[in-house]
């Protein structure tokens, strides 16, 4: 992955230099935007931003500002996220609302989004006006996936499809958003935007039921998290919902005792027999199946870019990057 | 005010239609922003967008999305700064937060801001350009002007130069914004554009100090708060800076005695005591004098912009409406 390793290496050095060098007053505002960027993180966004500049033919540099921008805006919702989750860490650092206070947290992130616009408005044009609309219609989506993702916490009756509906607008949108920007920059036609709009989208979407396969059944060094946290949380991931949708009654009434607030065994407990109801129903070969359907489906659409073969094959390796890690 | 009236109207009339028809999903997101938008507001500001776009020689339906957009901005600010304030009440109604939650007040507060840019994003072209660059850089100072106005609250030296910039950019630039917009629409250019946001600042400016000497010298029915409300809060306002700047020794002692967190007097006696201590040091007269120099200012820049003379005698009784409540 030539291109994307280097697109990674410059999107490092350009959030190291801005987030060090920048002089924003008042101080108060801006050092929470430049804490949540210096702590890290992948890069993956803003990374595909310059990579697939360069796969459509044109100088990484001339994405600079866009991938600022969207590493900006993907680290203002972190912000904001983080408050409504009460979330005490991320990427092992203190969140913005626990290191500065929940004030700060809501202006500083309300900054970054409008931080995110001014880096857009560096380009001219009709590249300038495509960006804009893409991103904001993007940013929308990313609320409202913000939103049905709360929603559903408190809801029965959630859906595979509503679920799909969520995780699209939560996190796949903008990873979708990054590639058609990148197309823009190039100026592609919109054949060829929409085409890397839908191999994001869909990568997307299979990374999010993959994640919720390996928080279940991955190993620990894998999940880099503890193995069995989503149950523990009660929280509705694909493989609950669809467990849901098979069981009969009697596994329905195990499953809805296992889940509810007054529940009395172990942790450990708890993770064994959700686990073992979940492999009843077969649900995690049945996620595995969906997720690959999505991955397919979105290597169709790399195809139909047009890209180069060098291209296709760099944007393939990083799909099963993020998506295959080994069961 | 006939073309100012008018443009009220309208944009009661367009808000109303907006903030009850309007189907968005989900509709938890998105019912707190038709809550702020219906319990009403001035609606100055999107007025002064319609009526400039009308004196500058354009229909003021050309205004129609610019103008949501910038009443949408101002009511995601106040929800926002409201969270940061713990404000229960907001126009006799229950704030966002407190009607729904903290959470939701986040949240719905960042899709009304993206909702602003996408009613920007309806304009074309040049026009559509401008009105971003100018509707960027002033949502970025008014949170510059919010945490500059957090960041006084805990600053013991804090001059009357910092005062202004501060209620500037927390307050004038948005009013500014609005009339330039306005020109941008009726395609008016950058040297009449840059005369009628001066005029907007200078009037914002001079409206502040008019409010803040109305807190502490006006008449209930003026203020439609409690009188002296600025000086039980120990608020940094006008007449407490130059009173600081001017005080002896001895004045300074008795004044940093009012507003210390230890102070035993009741209310009543804290007000009369700091108004003489203002009164000793002419601090209300200076107020009004530098007031009426910023109004001065906005009146010289609305000439410049070489409007009719029917704009200009509108826009000057919009100005004394605004500044003017009688002393």
């Amino acid at each position: 992955m030539k291109t994307i390793t280097q697109a990674t290496d410059q999107i490092n050095e350009l959030i190291k230099q801005y987030a060090t060098t920048s002089i924003n007053e008042p101080i108060s505002l801006y050092s929470p935007m430049y804490y949540i960027l210096n702590i890290g993180g992948k890069r993956l966004r803003p990374a595909m931003v310059l990579a697939t500049t360069s796969f459509c033919g044109t100088a990484m540099e001339e994405a600079h500002e866009a991938a600022l921008a969207v590493e900006i805006f993907h680290n203002f919702s972190l912000v904001h996220d983080d408050i409504m989750d009460a979330a005490p860490i991320r990427r092992t650092f203190p969140t913005v609302h626990e290191q500065y206070n929940t004030n700060q947290a809501v202006l500083s992130g309300d900054v970054m989004l409008i931080k995110a616009y001014e880096h857009i408005l560096s380009y001219e044009g009709d590249v300038c006006r495509q960006i804009l609309e893409v991103f904001t219609k993007m940013a929308r989506e990313v609320c409202e996936g913000q939103q049905l993702d709360m929603d559903f916490e408190k809801l029965d009756a959630v859906t595979l499809t509503d679920y799909i509906t969520m995780i699209t607008y939560k996190t796949s949108v903008l990873l979708a958003a990054c590639l058609q920007i990148g197309a823009i920059i190039a100026k592609k036609d919109v054949h060829v935007q929409r085409a890397l709009y839908q191999f994001g989208k869909n990568i997307g979407i299979a990374f999010q039921i993959q994640d919720d396969i390996l928080d279940t059944y991955g190993q620990p060094e894998q999940v880099g998290k503890q193995v069995g946290g989503d149950i523990l949380q009660n929280k509705k991931t694909f493989l609950y919902l669809k467990a849901i949708e098979l069981a009969d009654p009697k596994l329905m009434n195990s499953l809805s005792s296992l889940y509810a607030s007054d529940y009395q065994g172990t942790n450990e407990e708890k993770i064994a027999a959700v686990k073992k109801i979940f492999n009843t129903l077969v649900v995690k070969e049945y996620a595995i199946q969906v997720m690959e359907a999505y991955r397919d489906l979105a290597l169709s659409h790399l195809k139909e870019a047009g890209l180069s073969d060098e291209a296709n094959e760099e944007l393939t390796a990083f799909a099963d990057y993020l998506i295959l890690r080994s069961l």
